[in-house]
C-alpha cells in the first residue's frame, strides 16, 4: 500500500473538487428549498430518491451494495485481502426540516469521491472500503437521533426501533418498507476494521481560527437537566424588595453561574441555558416560578462533574438567599467519547501531509461516528462551514475546503487500511 | 365640630366591628367563587346587584344618591354648612376576575359604616360628607383601571372612555345603560374638600411590621421598559464559549441588575422584571433573542431616574460584553404623588389619638385617591392583608383591623371637616 500512499503525499490534486461538488449539488435537489436548503426527511420518498441516486453512483463505482435490517446502506470496494475488516466511512442524507446541503451528505459523498479517485488512480486496497449511509442520523420525523448507527452499535435494539412512530403514527419499519430499504443483512455483528467520518464542523472555530481541517479528538460528555425554580409571586408595586422570593432574581444567578462555570472551565467546557420560562409572565406581577434548562458540555468527565457542582453551590446559596426552593432533574447524560489514537493520528498525519493547515478540536455535538466508535476505531474529520451555521438553509461550506477534508479522508482510509493489512499480515 | 372629636377621642368603640364586616360578607355574596373569593366585573350584572345594595344602605342611612355620566355613584349626607365642599370617602367594588372580598369593598363599606357609626351618635358634621364608589377601578372587563376616578379627575374625556369596548365588543356607554347607571350628573366640577380613602395594603409590610395602620404617604413614580435584546442563535454543542452571542446571558445580568438598582435605591425603591421570554426556547440552542419587562418604582423623581441610569448603563456594558444588540422602549411613565400634608397628618393624628399602632407607607400600586388627590386634598389609610395578598381569591384581612381603619377613617374624616370649616369661616 505504501505506493498509494506515495501517490497522494504532497497535494491532493487527485480527488476531483468539482466533481465531489457537482455530486453535492445533485444529491441536494432532492427535497430542495426555496431558501436553498433542503428539507428531506427520513425515509420518505425523498430520502429513498437520494438513497436510490447513492446507490446508484456506488455500483457505478463498481461497488457491491447491501442494506441493513434497519436501512443503513453499505456499499463495498473490494480490497486485495477479503478477510480484512473493511475500512469504511459514511454520514446521513436525511436532513432536518429547514436543513442545508451538507450536514450528512458531505461525509457520505466525500466517500463516494474517495471510491471514484481509488478508480481514477487505479488503486487497489489491501484491505476492503466500505461507504455507508446511516439511517435517520437527525431524528426529526423518528425520534431519537443516529437511529441507524445507534442500531448498528446495538444501543438500540431493532425490534424497538422499527416500532418507533413518526406524529401520523406511521413506523419506522412500515416506512422502510415502504421505500424498500428495509434490508436483509443482519445488523449486528459487522466488521469494523476502521471509521471515518467527515463532516462539516457545525460550529464557528475552524473559521474563527482561519484552518481548513480539524482534527476531531473526541466528543464532549454532555449532562442535561430542568430545573425548576419557586418563590411567591406577588404584585410588583406594594411588594417591597426585602419581603419577596423573585423565582426570576434566582434564575438570574443560575444562568451566569452556568456560564461562569463553563468559562472557568476552559479548554472543551460549554454551559447553555437555553429555555427559560417566568410564570405568571405579568408585568407588574414578581415572578413565583422559573423553569429553566441547564446543559453541561465537557471533554473530561471529572470537569464535567466539576462545572456541575460549581453550578449546585450557587443554586443553593442563590435559594437560600432569595428564599427560593428548587428541582433539579437530569434529563439525559453522555460521557465524553476519545476517539482511536490511531485514527486521529492518520486524520492529522494526513493533514500535515498534505500540507492544510488544521488543528485539534472536539465535537460538541452527536455525530454516527460517536455511535460506531463503540465497534472499532474511529476518528473524524471536520472541515468550516460558513459562519458555523448548521441545521439551517442557509448552510454553506467551500468547494476547496470540501476537497480538502475529501483528500484528508482518502489518505486517512489508505493509512488505516496499511495499517490493517500490517497488523494482521 | 369639638365635641364630635371628643366622642371619639380615646377609643374606637363607636364604630360598630361586626356590622362593617357583615356588609362586608353581605356584599361578597353577590359574585362569590366557589374558592372563598369573588368575581364581579365592572358594570355586569352582578357589579348592578352591587350598585343597588350600596345605594340602598346609604339611603337607609339618610343620604342622598346621584350618579355621574361614567357611573360614580356620590352618597350624600348632608353637613351643617351646605355650602362647604364635602368631605369625601370611598373606592371600588368591581373586582378582578379571581379577585376579593376585601380590595376597593372595604373602603367603601369603611365609608358606609362612617354614616352608620354618626347617625349612631346622632352627630352633624360642619361639612358635608359623601361615600362614593368609583365605576371600573381594575380595569378587567373594560381597560384602562382606575376609569371612573380618571374621568372624574379629567384624565380621560368621557367621550372617549364611553366608547371603550370589552372582549364582547360591548362599549362602557352601552353597559352603563344596561344596568341602570349612566347617570346625569355632570362628571368635572364636582368640589372635593377632602378626600380618604381606606384600603387594605395588598403588601406585606404592615403585616411584617406588625402594625394597624399604614398612614400613606403617597405612591411611587412608576416607569415601564420593554427591553429586547439580540445575540446569535447557535448549537450549544459546536459553539464555543467565546464566539457565543447569548441573549440569556446578557438578559440575566440586566435582571440582576434591576434587583440591584432597586436594592441600592432604598427606601421606596422597586425593581421588577415580570416577563422574559427566550428564543428559540429549545434545550440545546443558545438563545438569540430575549424579550423582557423591565418595571422601576420609587417615591422620588430623581432616584427613579437614577435607578433606571445604573441599569441601562449595565444594559450598554452587557450588550458591548456580549456582543448584542437591544431596543429600549419606554411603555409607561406615572409621576410619583405626594399626599396632602395636612390629609396625612389626619390619619397619623388619628391612629396615633385611637392608640393604633402604625407607620407612615407608600403605596405601590394604583388606586383612585391617587387621580382623585388632583382635584384636592387626600390621603389614604391601609390596613394589613394577610400575607400580603391581594388580587387573589384567598384575600384576607381581620374583622379588627378593618374596624381600626374605619375609626381612623371617620376621625380624619370629622378633623378635615372641622379644618373646611375653620378655614371658610
Amino acid at each position: 500500500m505504501n505506493a498509494a500512499v506515495d501517490v497522494l503525499q504532497s497535494s491532493h490534486q487527485h480527488i476531483n473538487r468539482d466533481r465531489l461538488w457537482q455530486s453535492l449539488m445533485e444529491l441536494a435537489r432532492l427535497g430542495a428549498t426555496v431558501k436553498g436548503g433542503v428539507c428531506r426527511l427520513a425515509l420518505t420518498d425523498l430520502d429513498r430518491q437520494a438513497r436510490d441516486l447513492f446507490v446508484k453512483w456506488c455500483e457505478e463505482a463498481g461497488c457491491t451494495v447491501t442494506v441493513d435490517g434497519i436501512g443503513n446502506i453499505f456499499a463495498r470496494r473490494p480490497g486485495r485481502n477479503p478477510g480484512l475488516p473493511p475500512v469504511m466511512t459514511g454520514s446521513h442524507i436525511d436532513t432536518q426540516p429547514t436543513g442545508g446541503k451538507f450536514d450528512g451528505c458531505f461525509g457520505v459523498l466525500a466517500g463516494v469521491e474517495v471510491l471514484r479517485t481509488l478508480n481514477d488512480l487505479k488503486l487497489e486496497t489491501e484491505a476492503p472500503l466500505e461507504v455507508v449511509v446511516w439511517t435517520n442520523e437527525e431524528g426529526s420525523r423518528f425520534p431519537p437521533c443516529m437511529m441507524g448507527s445507534g442500531v448498528f452499535a446495538e444501543k438500540f435494539t431493532l425490534e424497538d426501533t422499527l416500532a418507533k412512530t413518526d406524529v401520523d403514527g406511521v413506523s419506522v419499519g412500515e416506512a422502510l418498507n415502504a421505500i424498500g430499504y428495509a434490508g436483509q443483512r443482519k445488523v449486528s455483528g459487522h466488521p469494523v476494521g476502521a471509521y471515518f467520518e467527515a463532516h462539516i464542523e457545525q460550529g464557528p472555530i475552524l473559521e474563527d481560527e482561519r484552518k481548513t481541517i480539524g482534527v476531531v479528538m473526541g466528543a464532549l460528555g454532555q449532562k442535561w437537566f430542568d430545573l425548576k425554580l419557586r418563590g411567591v409571586e406577588a404584585h410588583a408595586g406594594p411588594t417591597p424588595m426585602h419581603l419577596r422570593k423573585d423565582a426570576l432574581v434566582g434564575a438570574a444567578a443560575v444562568v451566569a453561574a452556568v456560564n461562569r462555570a463553563a468559562l472557568g472551565h476552559q479548554p472543551h467546557a460549554c454551559g447553555t441555558v437555553g429555555c427559560l420560562q417566568a410564570y405568571p409572565g405579568s408585568r407588574n406581577v414578581i415572578p413565583g416560578e422559573v423553569r429553566m434548562t441547564l446543559d453541561f458540555r465537557h471533554l473530561e468527565p471529572a470537569r464535567l462533574d466539576s462545572m456541575i457542582d460549581q453550578v449546585r453551590q450557587v443554586i443553593d446559596s442563590t435559594c437560600e438567599e432569595h428564599g427560593l426552593s428548587f428541582e433539579l432533574t437530569p434529563t439525559a447524560d453522555f460521557p465524553p467519547l476519545y476517539f482511536n489514537p490511531d485514527c486521529i493520528e492518520a486524520v492529522r498525519g494526513a493533514a500535515q501531509g498534505l500540507g492544510l493547515s488544521h488543528m485539534d478540536i472536539v465535537s460538541g455535538a452527536g455525530h454516527d461516528a460517536i455511535f460506531v466508535a463503540e465497534l472499532g476505531p474511529a476518528g473524524m474529520i471536520f472541515v468550516p462551514c460558513e459562519g458555523g451555521i448548521s441545521h439551517n438553509e442557509i448552510e454553506n461550506a467551500a468547494p476547496d475546503d470540501l476537497a480538502a477534508g475529501c483528500a484528508v479522508l482518502l489518505r486517512a482510509m489508505l493509512a488505516a487500511s496499511a495499517t490493517i493489512a500490517g497488523t494482521r499480515r
